[in-house]
């Protein structure tokens, strides 16, 4: 495979959320993840896990936008201009999001979840159990991004 | 968009790894990650922070195994069939891998992480800065997930 080939992924379902705008935001939201009917199956297990990660495709963002190399976080000019990996900016080439949230109920080919900042309609590609013992107790993040942790 | 429509990526740089076969699950493995040239600009900032989430195309899988919907976690007949959903197995619609890394070294367009479990060319797709705040401290976990986390 050569840097120039493309990858095709197809949605495995899709995010339902009556927040909008910056309401999506909101980690107190409710969503249900909507998965095609073919792969309700493949949930079996699902709820024995109290959190979960999904990994979507922020579709609103334009082929332009992808092509952002650098951004203040948050757009906030008191904060430094950064390479657009260094943020969780949308602007990225690949605008994939990852975010963990809390199973709160599954029936058949619908999760219900809370804390997922993804808009209505948006494509969800995978989802994977969560467990803590895969995340370092020890990291170390930059002052800026502190700052902004503080503020929320 | 419908659930019919496919999305493509274009992947921002390949794994470099002298790990083969199954060294590549191995915690301490030192990798490279080579980003595109043209992406060097879009890592400004990343040497702040000490731990990545690195997103990847697990090219190794078929078609077919991309269909599998049942699987015993890591193939162990003592464990429960589960959904491939409830499970890290990379037979799974969308074969995209996640994993938490060390970062060691930012050498222009060059990462050089630790603990990543993807084989020598790999795809990868996006990454983003970890911060311990984003998981859960009292996430829940199945019994034969933490049976098989104990036996690591």
């Amino acid at each position: 495979m050569s840097a120039a080939e493309n990858i095709e992924l197809k949605p495995i379902g899709f995010v339902k959320t009556k927040a909008i705008g910056k309401e999506v935001k909101n980690k107190g939201n409710v969503s249900e993840i909507v998965f095609r009917e073919d792969l309700a199956e493949a949930l079996e297990g699902i709820e024995d896990f109290s959190h979960l990660f999904v990994i979507f495709w922020m579709h609103k963002i334009s082929k332009e936008e992808r092509k952002t190399m650098k951004v203040h976080p948050r757009g906030r000019m008191d904060m430094p201009l950064l390479g657009t990996f260094s943020t969780r900016t949308p602007y990225r080439p690949n605008p994939i999001g990852l975010t963990m949230v809390e199973l709160l109920d599954v029936e058949k080919n619908v999760l219900t979840v809370r804390g997922l900042d993804a808009f209505d309609g948006t494509p969800v590609l995978d989802i994977k159990p969560f467990d803590k013992k895969d995340v370092a107790e020890d990291a170390k993040v930059p002052e800026w991004w502190m700052k902004l942790e503080k503020e929320r």
